[in-house]
Parts: C-alpha cells; sequence; structure tokens
C-alpha cells in the first residue's frame, strides 16, 4: 500500500464535466465543474479537461510525481481490460476515444476509467451509505437507472463488464416498451420519464387537484413534481408513492437473487427520499421472500454527486497499489 | 491441500436421500438411494442415512481416518455458520435438525451442509457443464426452480444463505401469485406445475389434437409432456416452446444484471433440452441487452443427479483444507 497522497478524480456524464483534488483515502478537497459539450466531440472536452485538471494541480499545489493513480468515471460500458468506454448511449462520439491514456500521458500518472454507478456503488460502500457490509447494491435514480454490485466485499463487474443493469429487471413482460429491446423493465416504471408521464396523466384525469397543473409542460420534471409534495400536493405525492411501490416491486427480484445487506439508493430521483422509499420498503416487505427481506435496509445514498468519483478514485488506487 | 482420499457425500431430498462414494476430486465411485420418509421425521431418516454410510464405507474398504472431509447438500435455506437447514418447505420436520453434527460424530469426519442448487451450481462449475467460465449462472427446473450463483469464480452465497433465488425474479407483477408471495415469479410461470397447468389448457381447447388427452389427470406431468413432444405431439411441443419463452424471459433480467458468461440448466424438467433452450435463446437475443446477451452460452447441465452431491464434497474438501 502507499502512504497516502494528494491526487485527481475524474467524472465525465452526458451533461457536465467533473475534476476534484482529493486524498487518496477519498476524502474530497475542492472540486470543479464544467460543461460536457458532448457534441463538440471528445478531443475538445478531452483539452478542457486537461486544462481543468492543470489549474487544481498548480492552484492546489499538488506535485504528480507523488501522485500513485488517478481515477476517471463515465456513464456506459466500460471495457476494463481496454480502460475504454465501448458503449454510451449518451456520449456516442466519446465511444472507443482513449481518454484515460490521455490523462495519464498529460500527467504521467496511471489513469483507470470505471462505470460510473460501479464508481459510485463503490464509494457508497468504502466512504457512504454502504460503510461496513459484505454484501451491497446501489441503485443510480435519474433518466436511466444504474446499478452496482458489491458482492463478498467486492465489485462484480461481469464478463464483460456489463454486469449490474438493475434498471433492466423485468417487472412487467408485457408492459410498454423500453429504452432497452425488452418490456416493462424497472427503468421503464421509474425513469425520469416514466414519472413525468405518470404525474401528466393524472395531471389530465384532475388538472383542478395539483398546483403542478400551472407549470409549462419542460418544467415538469421529477424534481419539480418532489418538491411540490413536499409543499402537500396530494397528486405529486400520490406519483411518488406509485413509482415507489415500482421500485418496491423491482427490490423483490433484486433481494431475492441477492440477499443484500443494504440497498443505498442515489442520484437525482432519489432525492425524493422517503416518499420512495417508504412504499418501496412496504412492498418489498409484502412480496420478497422473508428471510432475506426482513433484514435488508433500504437506505439513501451517502456522497451526493461525488460518490462516482470517490469511488473511481479509491478503485484506481487500489488499483495501482496491485500493480506496483 | 490434502491429497486426494475416497469420502462419503450425501443428498438429502423431499424425497430421497442419496449417499454415494466418491475420491475427493469429486470422481463417484457408488452411490446408493433410499426414501427419505419425510413424514417419519428426521431421527429415523437420519438412522437409515448412517446404517447407509457405513454399508458403502464397509463393501468399498474406506477408511474414515483417511476422510478429511463429508458433503451434504439438502433442499432449503441452509445456515451456512450453524450448520443447519433452517426453512424447507418439502422437509419441514428437518428444519433445525442437526444432520451434519451427527454423522460428523457418527464417523468422526468434520461434515459441512450447502444448500442443494448451490452445490449443484459448485459441482457442475468444477467439473461439469460450467467448467472454465469465471461467472455463471445454475437454474434447476422441477416443482420449483432454484438457482446458484459462481460469480468471479466463488460461489455467492447472500447474507444469510439465502442468495440464488433465481426461480423468484418477477417476469409479470400482475401475473399469477406464486408459492412465494410475489405474483408472476419465473417458477410460476415454468414450474411443473405451470407447465402442467398450461397444457391442460390447451387440451381443454384441442383435445382431439393431442396423445396426451387420453393420459389420466395424475399422469400428465412435465416428463410425459417432454416424451409425446419427443414422438411429434405438436401440442405437447407448443407446451414447451411457451415455456421455453418464459425460460427466456427470466433470463434477460439475469443476463442484464449478471452478464455471465454460462447459463447451466438442470433438473428433471430440463431433460426436455433443446425443446426449452432454443426459444430461451431466441427470447433472451431478442430482449436482453446486446453486449451480455450476443455471447452468452445456455447450455444443459452435465452431471445429471448427482451434480448435488458432488458439488457439496468439493465444497467441504474445500473448508477442510481452509480449516486445516
Amino acid at each position: 500500500m502507499h502512504t497516502r497522497f494528494r491526487t485527481i478524480g475524474i467524472d465525465v456524464g452526458g451533461t457536465n464535466l467533473k475534476v476534484a483534488a482529493l486524498w487518496s483515502d477519498g476524502t474530497v478537497i475542492r472540486s470543479l465543474q464544467i460543461p460536457t459539450h458532448a457534441d463538440a466531440g471528445p478531443e475538445q472536452g478531452c483539452e478542457r479537461l486537461i486544462e481543468s485538471i492543470a489549474t487544481l494541480l498548480r492552484e492546489e499545489g499538488i506535485d504528480t510525481a507523488a501522485m500513485h493513480a488517478m481515477g476517471l468515471d463515465c456513464a456506459g460500458l466500460v471495457d476494463p481490460e481496454r480502460n475504454l468506454v465501448v458503449d454510451s448511449p449518451n456520449l456516442r462520439s466519446w465511444e472507443g476515444f482513449p481518454l484515460a491514456q490521455r490523462l495519464e500521458k498529460a500527467f504521467g500518472v496511471p489513469t483507470y476509467l470505471e462505470n460510473d454507478v460501479n464508481a459510485m456503488a463503490y464509494g457508497e460502500w468504502r466512504l457512504g451509505a454502504g460503510r461496513g457490509t459484505r454484501n451491497m447494491l446501489c441503485l443510480a435514480l435519474g433518466t436511466g437507472v444504474g446499478g452496482g454490485l458489491i458482492l463478498d466485499g467486492r465489485l462484480y463487474r461481469g464478463t464483460h463488464g456489463a454486469a449490474g443493469e438493475l434498471g433492466h429487471t423485468t417487472l412487467d413482460m408485457y408492459g410498454p416498451r423500453c429504452s432497452c429491446p425488452n418490456r416493462g423493465c424497472l427503468e421503464r416504471h421509474i425513469g425520469a420519464e416514466a414519472i413525468v408521464e405518470r404525474a401528466r396523466k393524472l395531471l389530465v384525469e384532475r388538472p383542478e387537484s395539483s398546483t403542478l397543473a400551472a407549470l409549462p409542460p419542460h418544467e415538469l420534471t421529477p424534481g419539480a413534481i418532489s418538491k411540490a409534495a413536499a409543499a402537500g400536493d396530494t397528486l405529486a405525492a400520490e406519483v411518488l408513492e406509485k413509482t415507489g411501490e415500482f421500485l418496491g416491486q423491482g427490490l423483490v427480484s433484486l433481494v431475492n437473487i441477492f440477499d443484500p445487506e443494504r440497498v443505498v439508493i442515489g442520484g437525482g430521483v432519489a432525492r425524493a427520499g422517503e416518499r420512495l422509499f417508504a412504499p418501496a420498503r412496504r412492498v418489498l416487505r409484502e412480496r420478497a421472500m422473508s428471510v432475506p427481506a426482513a433484514r435488508v435496509e433500504i437506505v439513501a445514498a451517502a456522497l451526493g454527486n461525488d460518490g462516482g468519483l470517490v469511488g473511481a478514485t479509491l478503485l484506481a488506487v487500489g488499483r495501482a497499489a496491485e500493480s506496483a
């Protein structure tokens, strides 16, 4: 093992690029964010990323010679052998772009790439809401529903790095088409679009009953629904309750399959918190096998937006130590 | 590691007790089977089991002094810490009975208990259809649908030994009640009862079209349906085709979650073979995420009825070596 050192963690998302200076034990020192401009392609994005990192290093007085590894995480399917994103619906032009290799060359520091929700799961497990567990599932609720698996105290990636697509667990094989080739997936029931669709339907039936009816269509988002529910809007509360029940139904299969100690739930949509988790727990306890369902904990993620970046850094530090 | 020795493997099922003399590398020398008589309770069953083991040891000239471990597997939820069956629908009276401890005392050999499908998964992985893989799922198709998980080259048991209930993955949350607290599970669609129900429904609609119509009700079994299909009965073939499609739909979730290299399918119902597997593969390839679905192999188990007993023995030998 290396002694504690300062390093850089990078999170590449479809909307934003995030860069943080942090300690090798995962403590974030300072982070900054720039837009991805995915349309402009990866060359341009990579250049701006290198500038941001250089700025952080200079301003924090971090010496790259003492950095054993940098962590990088990205939405999409990561080939861990080749250290490349190979499939990413929100970052199509970045597929196959050797970002980790470029950063490695620019700073002379080994850089390891990880899938964003895998990284988040690992971060939450080591330093967040999953601490102290041996078997932990992580769900990231947003436009999509991602997953990460900590099993027997290790991150499980699957054969091609594609494991953990927990959002594409079937709830209703006869249900509506999903963005994936399946029908009625968990994501199709609790992804941002499904939540908005659910609200819209209820608003058509009972427009007089909700403050949401006054919003222009593009402002009807999971965030707005969550806010309205918190302010006492019963239609908004009903939308979240129903969404939480579907989340619980997804957890039934996952708890029967994994018998986990804890399920950690993060991502923007999860900010609705107990309005989602309480109905989810109820359905889970009604429908899952009694032994695993009785004791599993359903909790909110603790690291917020930093989870991925922290996890990617911890994983990178571990990989560097292994290969040292 | 111990050098190769001869030992005993025991399989406790709701119908039969199986005992085998086998090499510590899993090669079966000879096996015998006696009825469980579950109604008569575990004391009586245990006594008969001890007699059978003693007979085998004597007839094969096996010296218990050279046996480092015996393997035991049983249907139901096993608490691996306490080496006990804690929940077993088909062996209710055996729950909490210290069978491993009794055998250990009777023969002076450490005896380790494992869940039957976990043991089968491990056996198939080490010596059967799962050889050479790192990530393998095992399904046992019968009255129930059981599962076992080999992940990153190790048996995954979950937090309370309850993981791997792959038969209780949801296909249709609005579907018929399952034997578990959920609705529309995989087991509810492809368990023996569901297959018979499917055949019965078609026979009511088109009794003239199938040889199965002539069978007395209690002879309409998955085995009879399989046999009829093999003999060219189109209604029977249709029943298996539909069952295989549901199997495939279950695999969609499992492949999206695990990204496994191989899925090994055994159990009595799986003897229908390609009549189930071919439609399962088709649905899987249509509906699962393309990267994991493209390369996963769906294959028949290779060890037949011995899989559990062989796996339990190999696991026991491994545990004895660890604690040595």
